[in-house]
């Protein structure tokens, strides 16, 4: 079969996807244009039988089946089970290996994962992987730049090229004996967690066949799907980005209330080998609950953690990033280096013919319009006036706050050749020949 | 009078300052320590009927005194007009002229300002700048690291050496006709808008004289006294810092709720001539929504605003200083020049003898012990033992998230002689003299 037939640690283009008798070497549908004669080649007939026929029955068919009280709770109760089947099996078990689970927990995950009907963990976990490496690039294969709908049915609804996903290392998953089981038997698992298991429960438990086939089983799997398709399109759309933000994936609380806690989609893409999503204790995140009471329960080991310090400094990063494009929007005055320069006598001479200019730290600033509006009155501000006033507006008469810092770099006209005062009187003491100067 | 003896523009320490007949060359009563004899003569005993007396009297007399609707109406309205004339006059036009009033204003404010028996205009704001110029210093009249208790009151109650408080320029208050006749007849203002007024109103109105004088009078001012003293108080002491962090003013909306909208202090301070304390529309200052609408009614002109650019400059130096004591207090791995230089030959033969070393742009890592954690898998990892892995971890193989650059270096081990494994060839191509090699 073609597992053994893999020799790479790599999970060739030409691997059965799903679709059985696909041949890498023959043109593929989607290498056409959509026209009005071949659009119905390039819809992907079978997933839309699954997606949209489906469920559609389940509506149509729920007007004439009472919902009983017993049968809608068995339907959340499963819904929660086979959600969970994909957020703490496919996806974080099997897509990122964030943490190990002992058999009878991954044969619990594979089955009810497959009651969700999203395909095997095999096909699921590889382009999720693909999704991860290439995240909005052209080999992501749900990638968000398409569009939201695309993201969240599109890419299913519509035949993809299967050249045009990313290659991933799936090696791990080849190796792995509850995969390639549920991969070989995907559809014998669906039809038996998807419907005949609801289905069971409901008419063996309480008599209500009908209501279990159709609450528990078909429209159950609705909303699982659509729940789950969220994280590829609404966690790539809503929300913050606390991490990163060169690529789409954004944190939400709404986004995780509908995805069992796969909301902090920032922080997964940034850390996806972490067990986690969510990393406050007050974030919604009943996967990692649940995974952290399997570990208690010996089901689960190996969680995987990313130290806080790595966190932490991704978000520094990122909020670094945010502060230097605010930072670079702001006027912070012209830079020393595109200033004219002048001479300490000129400095003297313009302000004692009645500019308004004041010396603070080498660079000669024009007041003359803030005079009026200096908060420590006119007097203390025209004492400064033709002096060098480094001291004085330091500390020497009042320590300026940060604020009257910028300010000032906005007045700024010139720099003094040789920097401060002091640097004058030093000159003068050297042509000064009587004094002694030493020279460092 | 001593107006007259005022040449300079500076106030001395030995101006009259409420307490006449002061002598600044006797020894003052603070150079001595407070002992079980002398206590008496420590406290500020006219203060004291001021503020603890009077509303002490207030709160016994009104349980004989019954409380009329319209009394009470009465003496809500008149706690805001005399608080106003503590923020919008005292405050804000006469301690930090943030705008300019017409004579009408500039007379009701005086006069209602005077209502809430704060002391005289120029008493106050001479302190007050004093505060504003030595915040948090043995200058300060108010500081606020003397207790909280003490800011609040406990600086009125107990006699304070008037050496000790900072000097400050009030010449533009001694221009001020206003100011100079407010301060000469203080005591007859207060006693005519503290108390006659709104007695008058109450009795002339709707017969209600007792209810007039101890609810719109003594209790009113009481309650002003101590919602304005907060400004010294919690103003320094609840709440964020999103400007300077250096002092203690804090931005709190309940200290705004409380004292007429001056609860965004650490903007006051740092922007003390802006006619606003609150920047945000949706903040609570009142006050500055009269001095806004007396604009509009051509009483209020010359409204002094910072540019936002300015306080924006501010908000992202105080959030740039946050973020570096927040990088301070990670890990960021050993910095590059402690690391050991290792030769590239060397390198490669410790990888060949099996150690988990990957360079990357001229660093080399050890990464032994994430191979097994390697969210690519461990053969992606392994595949750059021993090499140059510097383009495959950029993009050649997988562009890597910032985490992973992050988690890179702090596996640093040392670092390449020559940087990249190119320099090394390009020595091979110098050794092997057939091929020309170009210096630059
Ligand atoms: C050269 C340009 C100047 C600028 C842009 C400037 C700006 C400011 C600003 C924005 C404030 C209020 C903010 C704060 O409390 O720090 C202030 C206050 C003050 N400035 Fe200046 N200043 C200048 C020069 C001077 C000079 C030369 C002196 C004295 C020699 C002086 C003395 C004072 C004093 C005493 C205060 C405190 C006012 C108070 O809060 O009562 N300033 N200045
Ligand atoms: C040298 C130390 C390495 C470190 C610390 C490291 C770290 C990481 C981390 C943290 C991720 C997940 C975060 C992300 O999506 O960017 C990752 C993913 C990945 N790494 Fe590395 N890596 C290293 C070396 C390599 C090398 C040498 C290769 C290949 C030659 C490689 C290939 C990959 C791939 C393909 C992924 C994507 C996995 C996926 O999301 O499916 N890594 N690496
Ligand atoms: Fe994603
Ligand atoms: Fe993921
Ligand atoms: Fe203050
Ligand atoms: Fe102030």
């Amino acid at each position: 079969d073609y597992l053994s037939s893999q020799p790479s640690a790599m999970a060739k283009p030409q691997e059965p996807n799903r679709t059985k008798g696909y041949d890498p070497k023959k043109p593929h549908i989607t290498d056409q244009p959509i026209t009005r004669k071949n659009w119905y080649k390039h819809v992907n007939w079978l997933n839309c039988a699954f997606i949209v026929g489906m469920p559609l029955f389940g509506c149509i068919a729920a007007f004439w089946v009472p919902l009983q009280r017993k049968t809608a709770i068995w339907a959340v109760l499963y819904y929660f089970a086979t959600g969970l089947g994909i957020t703490a099996g496919y996806h974080r078990l099997w897509a990122h290996t964030s943490y190990s689970a002992t058999l009878p927990l991954k044969i619990f995950l594979a089955g009810v994962g497959g009651g969700a009907v999203e395909g095997s963990i095999r096909w699921w976990a590889r382009d999720h992987r693909a999704h991860h490496r290439y995240t909005d690039t052209e080999k992501d294969p749900y990638s968000v730049r398409k569009g939201l709908l695309y993201s969240h049915i599109g890419w299913m609804v519509m035949k993809q090229n299967p050249k045009r996903i990313g290659r991933t290392d799936i090696s791990d998953l080849n190796d792995d004996q509850v995969v390639v089981w549920q991969h070989r038997h995907y559809l014998k698992v669906v039809l038996f967690t998807g419907l005949i298991l609801p289905t069971l429960v409901a008419g063996l438990g309480w008599g209500d066949w009908v209501g279990g086939y159709i609450y528990a089983g078909i429209l159950r799997i609705f909303f699982v799907q659509q729940a789950t398709f969220c994280v590829n399109s609404l966690a790539h759309w809503l929300g913050e980005q606390p991490f990163d933000d060169r690529n789409s994936p954004r944190d939400h609380v709404v986004t995780a209330l509908v995805t069992l806690g796969e909301g902090y989609h920032n922080f997964h893409h940034e850390f996806p080998s972490d067990y986690r999503n969510a990393i406050e204790w007050f974030q919604y995140d009943p996967t990692k609950w649940c995974i952290w009471a399997w570990k208690q329960l010996g089901l689960a080991y190996d969680l995987k953690q990313f130290r806080s310090n790595e966190i932490e400094k991704g978000r520094v990063q990122q909020m670094q990033k945010k502060l230097d494009q605010k930072r670079a929007r702001l006027d912070w005055g012209v830079p020393l280096d595109q200033l004219p320069v002048l001479e300490w006598d000129d400095y003297v001479e313009q302000a004692n013919n009645g500019r308004g200019l004041i010396a603070v730290a080498g660079v000669v600033h024009d007041v003359a319009d803030f005079i009026k509006d200096h908060p420590g009155g006119k007097a203390m501000i025209r004492s400064g006036i033709g002096k060098d006033a480094t001291a004085m507006f330091n500390g020497g008469v009042y320590n300026h706050s940060n604020a009257a810092h910028n300010l000032l770099s906005t007045m700024r006209v010139g720099v003094i050749r040789g920097g401060c005062e002091v640097e004058i009187w030093k000159r003068a003491q050297r042509e000064n020949k009587d004094v002694h100067y030493i020279k460092d």
